[in-house]
């Protein structure tokens, strides 16, 4: 047994529990965590102690006596269709009155009507606003309408779900207060200043984030609790200082259709437009500079400051370019997969650290129980771990840790005995990587989007809640394979090209949203960037709907996919194909067949995968790998001196990840190099440095396999379900 | 047995075959057909003779001594995409040489060269037509370029087509002339006069249509066989005579573009643009004018002209205004469905025919036998027939036929009497239309369509060419239902509302297509309007995508589906839902569920059918009717006075028909009325004139079933499979 590494969820009046759990667990910092409390005996006990600190939530009493100061947003009301010339809208109703509160103080200017038939802002004279409600003369019969509004936000949303979730009673709801109030921020750094004084045990204060949630609008039908979320979006920094702030010398002010988006709001999901990247930035700009005094504050009180990336992260961006200015000592992500991991292990602050699942709560974020009779938190902590390992043999991650109540575990000891093992090969696999970086293929993939890097190893959200999204199970299947990985922006080529370095570039999602990029694509500088790119010698994965326009956006254009002539596919929304279809026959030993299903089962990696009605191939020299009733769900082609594969989706598994593998090597041109496991569940890193050559089973069931180096058999292992193993290389 | 009203296809070199089967089959009337002749002794027999004429192809003499005078048509190039600034495009490359040849010495300038990367066109100074080869400078590097260019067609596409499934091999090349020039016009109506006065003893001249062939694009390479392929395209009726004279004294010219549409072409699935239905009105007064100078010709010999609905019909249009003016006789249309029966009884001419299939060939259309070793040609008849009938007991069908060589039927006794038996079959329902109409049920429905009346019981082309069509699925279910049914434009409702008399809406088809409607949707005077029809009172079903915009196209609008308000369902193609959806639950005792399904097993109705990924549920009161992986497929809800249905998709069948009826009948808010069989394989009809109750057993399946008259049980049959009864009312 080894130890270090590992942050460990104290609690008060479990002190012997929290003490051997230290111990056995190797732990070298207890936590304390929403809803629990460290007892004098733990913060004495000699461990490094993490203290959470959601500043903007801390200070109810504060809040309760500044009731104008808490967060606000934009909503747009239920659209009301008319069916006489007077319409009257209460723009709440839908809304959780327990969330929300109408802001009819400040910055009713801001709010805007519209009529969602045509899409267009009713002039201000045709409505007015009194005794909340918003009455619209001379509607037309038939239309419907909505109102964009401000809000306060009265229960900060983390606060609501804990507490809804844990059935917490009349305990109290927490409140989010507004920072760009400068009452706030100076209310903020006293209370951080004196907080500091006040636990001179604590070694590491652990922000729950800064000061802005994702957004998350709760409704008060019992059929529709939820009304939006996502995990990246920025409609909670829209109130009336920070929009005048913005538009401050603007000639093209903000407004609040530019959050409301007709009730879309500024989803991650769908491209960004350029004033929502300037408010972006403008929002990143007063995140970082109170956020910099804050964590100055507790430099000088000898501690350090990390920072959680889950709840009110926005603002706080790791992969932006100012993300160091913050000063933070480390990072910590909550994971479920290994995307997740690698998006924390990309970042460059000195310490990553991972919050694993099961959370130490009675039920899971689905409701099923986990530390409660019925569930079986082993069985689900294996199943998190072994999915997410494969992603810690690329990249390092120097801390792993728990959150929640320990005395949950306290009856569950294969749990506890579990999590020993875990800290251990946590360990393991972190001094290989501290001892020198493990051996990488000589093949660069980048991934193409809307975001690029501000939005690397992520897809906004985690995958049980998108498993329909492709790029997302894509991104998973890299998090664990050999290759350097860098996000890349559309606008980007479109400026300069791909740049140099590149091997492969990977289009995926549906079309039109940020992953695809939808009207990006209108754009022919960016078209022909990546078809020269290809032609040069590159490669291409297109998967789903890459370079998709809609029929709307391609006047005078060939294709839905832009680039169909270098994929070889299209998927025509139309029909003049579906008469005439290209024939094609499916070879299943000829080469590019071969190089990409080498060691996957090509039912297994495109399982439940269907066919778009519409995909034809659109020139000859295509090679169909795969079929789904009669249409082609997968090919490979040449194209000038490099090389394109299209598959119609993508699911993440073993099979589905070799495959992946498989078509990055083939599409770069070059034979499949370096370690690999002739089974796809087995997964392998060298570390030169070390001398050896990690093998893990990220599969559940036992697996013996051969092990190959440049195709060569180089090892045989047997491995247990979940089980790792290190070799002399 | 009965007799009359059966047209049979004679041989010349079988005449014992021809007069036993005309007596066997109570023939009035023998026919020639496409590769076939009468002799003498037929001609004599006594039976009325039809003669089937295509003129444009008859005179295959003249056109060789003609050449310049053929049809001709615009193609668009195979896209080249640039490696260097020079491009060359051999414009041809890839179409069948034996259909087209370049018309390089006539109408050049309506040549058009586009980069389809960037959908704009060049300059006619970018580039050079000379030696066959059209070359740009200074293109772009990795965009595509295409020719929009003129051919001529060297073989008459119907010719082609037997010739090739019938390997003829040697047999002439029939060739297609052009109308427009006046010296093939004067031919044409020289060699009818000439053709009437050599043939006196043909009684009806069966006009293989007019003069324009639908499009069919062949191709040389043998995985593309064929390029493009659309049964009312007006794609064949461009040449520069026509074009000069539209375009005469016009503001804005139609261009190639208006015809090729970045290689759409002008599918009839496909939205019409305004210019397309001018060009396609210019045709139909050309083709009105020759066609009645003929039909004049054909009367004044005393023979009637019949017009055939399948080949060279473009410019007949027998669902336009001026379609009466030609003076037709008769209508005859190639059916295997229903929908095709309505479309021909639909139409105001004195005699309807329809030619059944099998037709006497060796193969079918696709290729598999029928009348040769392997194939089963009673059993396809049974097929058809079956599947037909149920039109018959709503429509009046005058005469029913077979075609091609009579032969190849003589070793299929079966054949023979399964023939015979249809024949009276069709004289019996016939007899009953001719005493008085059948009983309709006392709700009107239009399907509303961007091309309304015009494309009345089609959506262009077979079912089995187009199974994945919800709306031509709906049609053919529609085609035995006891409604009344037109079709209307969206254009109509946008300018007038929906008419008076309409009790329910159907829309139908995917987004973007002519079926669902398109950019139509984006008029908010049609959202309005059928939105206000729908809330005093009026019913709509929307199928698949029904009022879809695309998202390019819906800027500010709430909703992909426009009438979402009405339907209580949209389909998103973005995020904000996919966390957050309305809960729902399936209550199958609840009002519009057991409405809905009376008689209808939901899993054979919505078999096959999956879940649009973004389908909602956008407000409350909206029932589930039916869900596939948790999403619905089906809904029904309340709105205003009226209702309002949805549907995933739509595939014709028993128990789906019965299910398209009930919510018609529900969404009108009216009982099931008239006469209905419990078991939903069996179609009824009652003629109150004849008091005549027509039972048709649709399925090959023996059925036993109790009849209802407006819910009461009023009779009890057992039909053997395709079994039809005629019972006292």
């Amino acid at each position: 047994m080894t130890s270090g590494g590992f942050t460990l969820p104290g609690e008060a009046g479990h002190e012997e529990l929290t003490l051997r759990l230290a111990e056995r667990w190797g732990a070298d910092v207890i936590r304390d965590s929403d809803g629990t409390k460290l007892s004098r005996e733990i913060l004495d006990s000699g461990y490094g102690i993490y203290s959470t600190i959601c500043l903007i939530r801390e200070d109810r009493e504060w809040a309760l006596a500044n009731s104008r100061l808490l967060q606000q947003n934009f909503l747009m009301s239920a659209p009301i269709i008319a069916d006489q010339s007077r319409v009257q809208i209460a723009p709440l109703d839908g809304y959780s009155t327990d969330q929300f509160t109408i802001n009819d103080w400040d910055g009713l200017e801001f709010w805007q009507v519209f009529d969602r038939t045509t899409g267009s802002e009713l002039p201000r004279d045709r409505w007015t606003f009194a005794d909340g409600v918003v009455q619209i003369d001379g509607a037309e019969l038939g239309h419907s309408y909505t109102v964009n509004f401000l809000v306060m936000r009265l229960w900060e949303e983390i606060s609501m779900y804990n507490h809804i979730t844990n059935d917490w009673g009349d305990r109290p709801r927490l409140m989010a207060v507004e920072p760009r109030h400068p009452a706030v921020a100076e209310h903020l750094a006293e209370w951080l200043e004196n907080w500091c004084v006040t636990h001179p045990e604590t070694t590491v204060v652990r922000f729950t984030s800064l000061f802005y949630n994702f957004a998350w609008f709760w409704g008060s039908d019992p059929d529709l609790p939820q009304h939006y979320a996502d995990w990246g979006s920025y409609d909670f920094t829209a109130n009336p200082v920070s929009l005048r702030a913005f538009n401050e010398g603007r000639e093209v002010p903000i407004t609040s259709e530019d959050f409301v988006n007709a009730g879309r709001y500024t989803s991650t999901h769908n491209p960004p437009r350029a004033i929502y990247r300037e408010w972006m930035a403008f929002t990143m700009d007063f995140v970082l500079e109170l956020g910099k005094r804050l964590i100055e504050i507790v430099h000088r009180h000898g501690k350090q400051a990390y920072v959680f990336w889950d709840d009110s992260w926005i603002g706080v961006e790791p992969y932006s370019e100012r993300f160091q200015e913050f000063g933070f000592d480390g990072l910590i992500k909550s994971v479920f997969s290994g995307y997740e991991a690698r998006l924390n292990a990309g970042v460059d602050v000195p310490v990553h650290e991972l919050r694993l699942h099961p959370y130490l709560f009675p039920v899971n974020l689905e409701g099923a129980p986990t530390f409660a009779p019925g569930g079986d938190p082993t069985s689900d902590a294996r199943g998190y771990w072994t999915t997410m390992r494969r992603a810690l043999l690329r990249a390092r991650i120097d801390r792993i840790g728990l959150g929640g109540y320990l005395s949950l575990a306290e009856p569950f000891e294969d749990f506890q005995a579990y999590i020993a093992a875990v800290a251990d090969e946590h360990r393991a696999i972190r001094d290989l990587h501290l001892a020198g970086a493990p051996e990488t293929a000589p093949v660069r993939v980048a991934v193409a989007t809307s975001w690029g890097k501000l939005r690397s190893w992520t897809c906004s959200g985690h995958l049980h809640e998108n498993p329909d999204l492709s790029l997302l199970q894509v991104i998973e299947s890299l998090a664990g394979l050999p290759f350097d990985v860098e996000f890349l922006s559309l606008d980007e080529i479109s400026a300069s090209g791909v740049p140099e370095g590149i091997d492969v570039l990977i289009n995926a999602g549906p079309a039109g949203s940020a992953w695809s990029g939808g009207a990006a694509w209108a754009n022919p500088e960016l078209v022909a960037a990546v078809t020269r790119f290809v032609a040069d010698g590159g490669g291409l994965l297109g998967i789903e709907q890459p370079a998709a326009l809609d029929r709307a956006e391609a006047a005078g254009r060939l294709n839905r996919l832009q680039l169909a002539p270098v994929l070889g596919v299209d998927i025509d929304a139309g029909d003049r194909h579906v008469l005439v279809r290209r024939r094609y026959s499916i070879d299943p030993v000829s080469d590019p067949h071969t190089a990409i299903f080498a060691q996957a089962d090509p039912e297994r990696v495109f399982e439940g995968i269907e066919a778009p009605s519409g995909v034809l191939l659109s020139r000859s020299g295509v090679t169909v790998l795969a079929e789904r009733d009669g249409l082609p769900i997968a090919t490979a082609s040449e194209f000038g001196r490099g090389r394109a594969v299209y598959f119609a989706n993508y699911r993440h598994g073993a099979d589905a990840a070799r495959a992946l593998a498989n078509a990055v090597f083939w599409s770069a041109g070059r034979a499949v190099e370096g370690h690999i496991a002739i089974d796809p569940r087995v997964d392998v890193a060298h570390f030169p440095a070390s001398g050896k050559v990690l093998v893990a089973n990220s599969s559940l069931e036992t697996v013996a396999t051969e092990i190959l180096r440049n195709g060569n058999v180089v090892a045989e292992v047997t491995l247990e379900p979940a089980g790792l193993a290190i070799l002399d290389a």
